[in-house]
């Protein structure tokens, strides 16, 4: 069987492995005040150019999201999110746990648009009871976005500008933000999101980490006190050395960008000849994460050798599945697949 | 330097290290429902014997703790700790933070007495206002306790008494558990608690884990939807099989069970040796931590060389260090630290 | 100028402030546990036949669903409720304050339907991924809706049978209830209320009380330890006989439902002459909330003599309004508005 | 039977009821947005002198102390208190139900010392472990304190200072406000609890009215979109103009501090009477709540006759019983009581 349902089924990439192998026997202090931990602070602090930035590790997504996202907001605020968001659908009401409402808006390409929030935020405000209603305290989106789109540099910046006419933070949830930063459409890096978001996450898991996401916190009261909520978040790993050893391998040298190019390439081969071949995709993602449209009767004959994740029913006779490659995936699988793939009827 | 403060200072167990880099590559699905988990799942079934319990895997001890305390408690139920109990001290409110109070006794010997709880329950429901002040609904208990010490089988069974009594859970944080299974005076075993407690903990990041709480519940109600929970307090590691893979290892021969026998070898040379010196401890642990009492002179000579927890000023000249060992510390280091270590004055 | 934006203007009708003042000398003790309390709740208990029932006397609408909420609903659960439902819209998170998803459903004449939830219950059971997202826990109504429509008998027992099916409360809020069982197409009573839903409210404030809200509880296991709850949510009021004089007074022989009446009444001469015009609603309200849709050249001809609230924009040039009728509209009021407003064009 | 075991057994003054009563028709909008409520909110600017409020009226003591507590702190924060403070021991977890610990403090004369929160500050952010334990973010007082003893203007300056030090919000509840206000070692007013407090409280329910407590508060960041946080917290009263109405009765021309007064005095008639009878008293209250230490057979003697409340066993033979007055309380009732009163043994 050859899986293409996720990037999250190895263990770490070679390089990370290696390096907790040869640092297993140190001795470090815990919760990631060890000098590990500062050198891939530092290294972070260097790629987010001149903005000056606060670094934190946390283990994973959900928690670095409920964690920063109870920082940054006063109990009536609620975070504005696409209504496809990770937030919004599958983390179990975390966000709620916490006190706060997603407000969810319709995405375009999956996507939350610049304008929408706008007008949702205008609206707001405009009523006579907004005090009735949750108050707009920050845009939460993913990058790439759980369809495979990605924002362009343009987009962040009117996201931004929209935050600070509506007094908003603006976080981006960085999961698979390698395979964001190396696609072709993307023209902005660290440093520009740095200075555009207020916070922003490089995650590691789906990157070939073990686990891991880093925190980047460019706005300082949002940062303020914030270690006291990592830990009452239970988000303070008490090896924190295992995050800084990780990142700082993967980070210090572009090994995170090489990973993230090297799953596109492969995603791309996939997008081509599939397109090629007259199918369709769900989204038009330009990621690590493709979603081709297939026939039940091509599903059931593929079914015996790959495994997908099923994206659900998209007609009559046809369903969506998602192809994903990792660090890990062979070149000559998905070669392999798109042999056994016939054009489309 | 030599490293006495802490006993997760270090990577991992090297048959961990071992495990975890054997199975680096094999594929599998996520958050801890592959087919590693599920044999550590067994395994530690089968330690738990007659009693039928429930396995979840969690990443962290704050994170398990506020867990399982959010997912049994109703809204107006607070957990009843000993004062100096973690939950109430070193979780930066993580349990306030799920909405419920910790209810603090005096502990004796940093442990919690059924009579204590027995009072204080009493005293809730025989007052006029019970209503207007905080149900008890859980007895929370470290074993061994944050100074050392361990609960006898006769006092779990009178805790579980008083929570039967009055309609609590019985929880135990079982975060050095190892430590606790294999000193002198713990005639019981993981199946014992499994009958005694309705969850527990054996904990691996103190225990040779690179991280990692394995969380035992044998009470259905509690157990109930439990994985929702996890999810949503953060609690699901996406490559759940890390965990998996170190507690099979761990569990599966005895090698958690001659951890904890190992560092506490190593501890008894300390409290022996020091105590035929004729040094004061502020709790008498049978465990892996030690608190010997030091002169100021003694910490400063030492002070070069080892490097002690420091627990606070005991008198005027005086102060409590904690020394602790783990699976990493070598008996050579021990006894060189004895030798260094003159006899009280 | 003539005020129809709102049903709770006034202060309280004039039995009740006699009651009030006849009651104010009197000595009881404090949080609802008197006298007064007591035979209210008795007159409730009776109202609700052969069900067994708790009654517990709240001052507000978002308090009281809160407090419901947060006693009957689990960490994880979210309560399932239209999306134009009162905790969704204008509750400020109240909900998500105490840690809870409002899942919310498209409305069908601003209600809820049993198929609705079904299809959402079937599909979230049926995800392989369902603990990742919230589980429904509680379906939300309020009867009437937010736009003056009823539940049938039918309807509700459709709900109940859908909340059996998936373990599900049903829990009604009731803030116009006497508006509801007293419209013509309602057949059903307290009693049928109280059997049928696991928690409802009589609602006193919109129906001629200072404030209050009667909580029938008929689930046992919601209603344990309520009064904890309703403290921890700031619900008990200390001169809780307040409350208990009003809902007596206006539950003994039938007063709150012949305010209900004589609203609907009022409300019936509008839609009707409206509708003999030629007037259109957004809703079809058989309640004491009537939402025409005017042209903006009528609201400004009448904005002089009388005021609506104003539910927004329809289309270029008509706006939908509210008009709500009380205890304490006059008849001749409403006289005087119909004739001051022509046919429509 | 004669009543002296709490200030809120009756409804309300006679001149409230008035005003509510020749208030009741009038038609107002709803959710303290009326002009009563102005004209409310002026007069208590106008006690509040030079320094600029928000004025805000709630109905009860735990929601106004969990909504402004909500409203100041930050998540990882906690709130500083008297060991015997109401939101330690009588709000059944509202405060840790909005997600923050009550950190106590053992209290001298049942008030919070300055120099013990600063001890406790000091020791927090000495601690190397500070970020895993509450943040110290607030302090609460009550004024009276639950035992009748009121802090003095040099107290309440040295809090502040403290406050200052450690950048805490300072809180005083005072649901007995015009008591203190109105004893003799008081030597400030609304003004200076204006100029030195962040937020403090007005409370009515314990002095003549039916309930309200109004909020002042003079920290700008706090008072920053409070109305979205009262909405959520269920303190919207829908017939705000209620409050309004006792508030600017009661307020306007010093019914407030006349009704303290009256209350006061009759409390030092006990208090002098029983002093020099040769009783002892639990604590040395000056204001309305008066705790004589009687024997058990005065107690059962006066039972028939006489009710307090008990607060509990002091020695064998002794309990403490709280005699309190209020706007109700009739001289000769007093004299009564005290004749009836012999001579301590």
């Amino acid at each position: 069987m050859i899986h293409f349902e996720s990037d999250y089924l190895e263990g770490c990439h070679p390089r990370l492995l290696k390096a907790l192998c040869e640092t297993n026997e140190l001795q470090t202090v815990g919760y990631g005040t060890d000098e590990i931990c500062d050198e891939a602070r530092h290294i972070v602090e260097n790629l987010c150019g001149e903005t000056r930035v606060s670094v934190h590790f946390l283990v994973g997504g959900t928690q670095v999201n409920k964690t920063l996202i109870a920082a940054a907001l006063r109990p009536h605020q609620g975070v504005v999110a696409a209504d496809c968001a990770h937030i919004a659908t599958h983390e179990s009401g975390a966000i709620e746990a916490t006190g706060h409402k997603v407000l969810t808006l319709p995405a375009v390409d999956a996507k939350l648009t610049a304008a929408a929030v706008d007008t949702y935020c205008a609206e707001h405000y405009a009523s006579s009871t907004a005090e009735h209603t949750v108050q707009p305290g920050m845009i939460f989106c993913s990058n790439p976005s759980e369809w495979g789109t990605v924002y362009t540099r343009q987009e962040l910046l009117e996201l931004r500008k929209v935050c600070d006419k509506w007094s908003m933070a603006l976080y981006m949830d960085g999961a698979r933000l390698g395979s964001a930063l190396c696609c072709e459409q993307v023209d902005y890096d660290y440093a520009f999101l740095a200075s555009v978001c207020d916070a922003y996450t490089i995650g590691g898991t789906k990157l070939g980490c073990l686990f891991g996401e880093v925190l980047v916190i460019s706005n300082e009261s949002i940062n303020r006190d914030f270690r006291y909520i990592l830990k009452q978040n239970g988000g303070m790993l008490a090896k924190g050395r295992l995050l800084g050893v990780q990142f700082r391998e993967i980070l210090r040298d572009g090994l995170y960008l090489e990973i993230g190019r090297y799953e596109n390439d492969l995603a791309m081969l996939v997008k081509r000849d599939l397109t090629e071949k007259g199918y369709r995709f769900l989204y038009d993602s330009c990621t690590n994460q493709q979603f081709p449209i297939f026939s039940d009767a091509l599903i059931e004959q593929l079914s015996g050798r790959y495994m997908f994740s099923d994206n659900g029913r998209v007609d009559e006779g046809h369903r969506c599945m998602r192809i994903c490659t990792s660090w890990a995936t062979k070149k000559e699988d998905v070669e392999q697949l798109l042999r056994d793939i016939p054009a489309a009827e």
